[in-house]
């Protein structure tokens, strides 16, 4: 099998991470895929790209993308000015679950941080997921907090 | 009493604002408070001023700052490229509670999200703080998600 790949998302990926956003049993429901990706994906690729604190990732094998996610790099105040780094939309292809990949993801993913200069890496995780928290928390995560949302 | 003004923070109000961050059982271990705000904290500002989709902002009765959020506007591509407003570093002065300040700047704040166009808001609050959760919830927020952190 070739090795897997991380690097930033390029537009040619778009379609292929919105079939990963659509592949899953909350995100289903959500989205909408298809080859052609819909001007409201486009419009939001446009603004991570320009702006310097997002990064958007893929898992690339073999130029096929089978995994994702968004790291958000925000600055702040407290914990004296503590940059913190924020995953986000996190998938990994079904067909490729449980070889490794979303492990070895998130180990790119923080070390990401680590070279922004981060002191903490921060995700919220829906509590109808269980299996995911259990996986963050075998990465070292600590559900110390309640991820709270409101719709407008 | 004089009314309240939500208004951007600016380096002027730093010093106030680190009080704040400090008064807390929480943050008082992790803060550096004084007259003269440590060169982290005036990093960490100028790294939010420099960045538009980051506010830090203040709630000025009379001229004196008696709380602070900061807010984060993030874009993505989940649920049709849909973005987010987050909320971190809330915090209104001891001897302002239960005058309505928090309630008032949380109504500013979800405002100011819906002008940037946010689809939703999202906060994590530190378990050890259910009086924060049931306020939140109060405002219609929900605890649909753990709130993970991994420190570096």
């Amino acid at each position: 099998m070739a090795p897997v790949v991380f690097r930033a998302a390029t537009e040619a990926d778009l379609a292929a991470i919105v079939a990963l956003l659509a592949d899953d049993p909350l995100g289903s429901s959500r989205e909408v895929a298809g080859a052609e990706p819909d001007a409201r994906y486009r419009d939001a690729f446009a603004a991570m790209t320009r702006d310097p604190n997002q990064l958007l990732a893929v898992a690339d094998r073999d130029g096929r993308v089978i995994g994702c996610l968004q790291l958000s790099f925000i600055p702040g105040l407290s914990r004296h000015g503590m940059w913190r780094g924020q995953i986000e939309s996190v998938r990994v292809a079904s067909n490729e679950r449980g070889t490794g990949v979303g492990c070895a993801m998130f180990a790119w993913a923080i070390d990401m941080c680590r070279a922004r200069g981060c002191g903490l890496v921060q995700l919220t995780t829906d509590k109808r997921r269980p299996e995911a928290r259990a996986f963050y928390e075998a990465l070292g995560f600590t559900a110390s907090h309640e991820g709270m949302k409101l719709g407008l």
